[in-house]
């Protein structure tokens, strides 16, 4: 029974998609009314949003691990910042969370369309996406494992994902990716209401997702300097095979690299926050995934 | 007789296409050089372009009026900087001018494709533009009279103009792009090494421009927060005619918002960083410019 839901939105500051949801429907609040529980909206790293800047200090939506979250020495705003949400929205790991479901708000510069990240586990976490697949046939399922695991904010209730949609540039607001992501979220909510009432769903009993395999970084010079970028045959394929041999990065002489591994699917392609972070795309498997409900 | 060219990029400091191609030809400076002229190519905005931004305290590309250039009060980072770069690349009136003709690297979120943003109306530009649309049948040029005249990088030479390309998120870079800009500076200076040598060119007498009309801002409440977003319909549409009664925005709470004006062609539609200058597109009219050779 999920008793309380929460939407976040503006995890990054410069990721209007969620921001101006959340302007929405505080502005109607009915919207987002259904019978059998509570929900919770908020504006998350509020600073970061007035600044039109992914994050202050460092990435809010890397900063929910367990280790940081009981770290008092940290004091870097977006640290203090995961803490009061985590008093809020979580605890993470208490087994009387505040919030039983979290869906938090982002997009992507990648062409991603719209997906689902996902790295909880938990049984209504699933049978919510396999709902939502069946709704948005377009959806794309995406398991995370990637750079720091467990350290999502919907990782401190017991269920949620974040939905990614893109491609959109940081800073610009997208009507038709603002309405899929809307729409997306009611569907989620409809799940919600009919998995509280019992009603029989006739769930499918397998999702296909992308599995995270491995996170593919840019060619560097020894300065660590970016020293090619992604191949234009590569540029916006994200969801798609690549197989040794196909162009994957273009260096600044011009030159084409390409791939040597083995097969698999290329996401997140060209993501602006990434570069930084040291990956040019990542890859994945495709697997079906069985459902037990 | 051009003596002196100067290429610029990152006078954005988000906007990597410029930014790498300086760093592609610093490595390799024989790709620019032609017989008869100098060429300086030149990072702008350092602090900005390591900080991932658009500017540090003020945009430095609306940072060459004379009026601010001759301010010895205004002592921000971009102001500062206008003047040192004027010093280099100008002096903005003289007649002794260090650099004969300047070209500065962009890009935009919008769908612009591949075009140039001109206020200069020396012969020698509009001979160079005229060359330019021959050899590259998909550039777009636009005359812009936008928000600030008069204060953009290339206004400190006697000739030049901008290059703009999109739509790429800020802190991208996309190969496509990258490949396109650069065969456009190719064309360039392969125009200024003819005109130099007083080759017989047969430049077309006429020019389509796009002619800088208006600005359109989001709608706005009280507070003047954004309570509209660029119409589905609307978004990517550059260079596209807008009539009365095309659907324009999307209100926060779904409405549609009609286009009242005249006749037009929408540009630069749904710019990040014109969020906050207070435009959401340019309006133009589309015009054929007779040249006088």
């Amino acid at each position: 029974m999920i008793k309380k839901l929460a939407i976040t939105g503006g995890t990054h500051g410069n990721e209007l998609t969620g921001i101006y949801l959340v302007k929405r429907w505080r502005q109607n609040l009915t919207l987002l009314k259904r019978e059998s529980f509570e929900i919770t909206i908020r504006l998350m790293n509020l600073k970061a949003i007035k600044e039109g800047r992914r994050y202050v200090d460092h990435d809010l939506n890397r900063s929910f691990s367990l280790k940081s979250l009981s770290d008092n020495n940290l004091e870097t705003y977006e640290a203090v910042l995961a803490k009061e949400i985590n008093t809020l929205l979580g605890e993470k790991g208490s087994i009387h969370p505040n919030v039983d479901f979290i869906v938090d708000l982002h997009t992507t510069t990648a062409n991603m369309g719209l997906s689902i990240v996902v790295s909880n586990d938990s049984k209504l976490t699933w049978e919510a996406i396999a709902y939502l697949t069946i709704m948005e046939p377009e959806l794309k399922v995406y398991r995370w494992q990637g750079d720091e695991e467990g350290a999502f904010v919907d990782s401190i209730a017991p269920n949620g994902f974040a939905i990614e949609v893109g491609s959109v540039p940081q800073g610009v607001l997208r009507a038709d990716l603002f309405l899929k992501t809307e729409a997306l979220v009611y569907h989620l909510l409809d799940f919600i209401d009919k998995h509280n009432k019992n009603e029989v769903l006739n769930l499918p009993r397998e999702v296909e997702i992308y599995d995270h395999e491995e996170l593919l970084d840019y060619p560097r010079n020894e300065e660590d300097e970016i020293v090619a970028m992604v191949h234009q045959d590569r540029q916006d394929r994200d969801f798609s095979l690549i197989e040794k041999g196909d162009p994957l990065f273009m260096t600044l002489e011009g030159e084409t690299i390409y791939y040597e591994g083995e097969t698999l699917y290329t996401l997140f392609i060209n993501e602006a926050a990434y570069y930084e972070k040291g990956f040019a795309m990542t890859l994945a498997q495709k697997k079906v995934l069985s459902l037990v409900f």
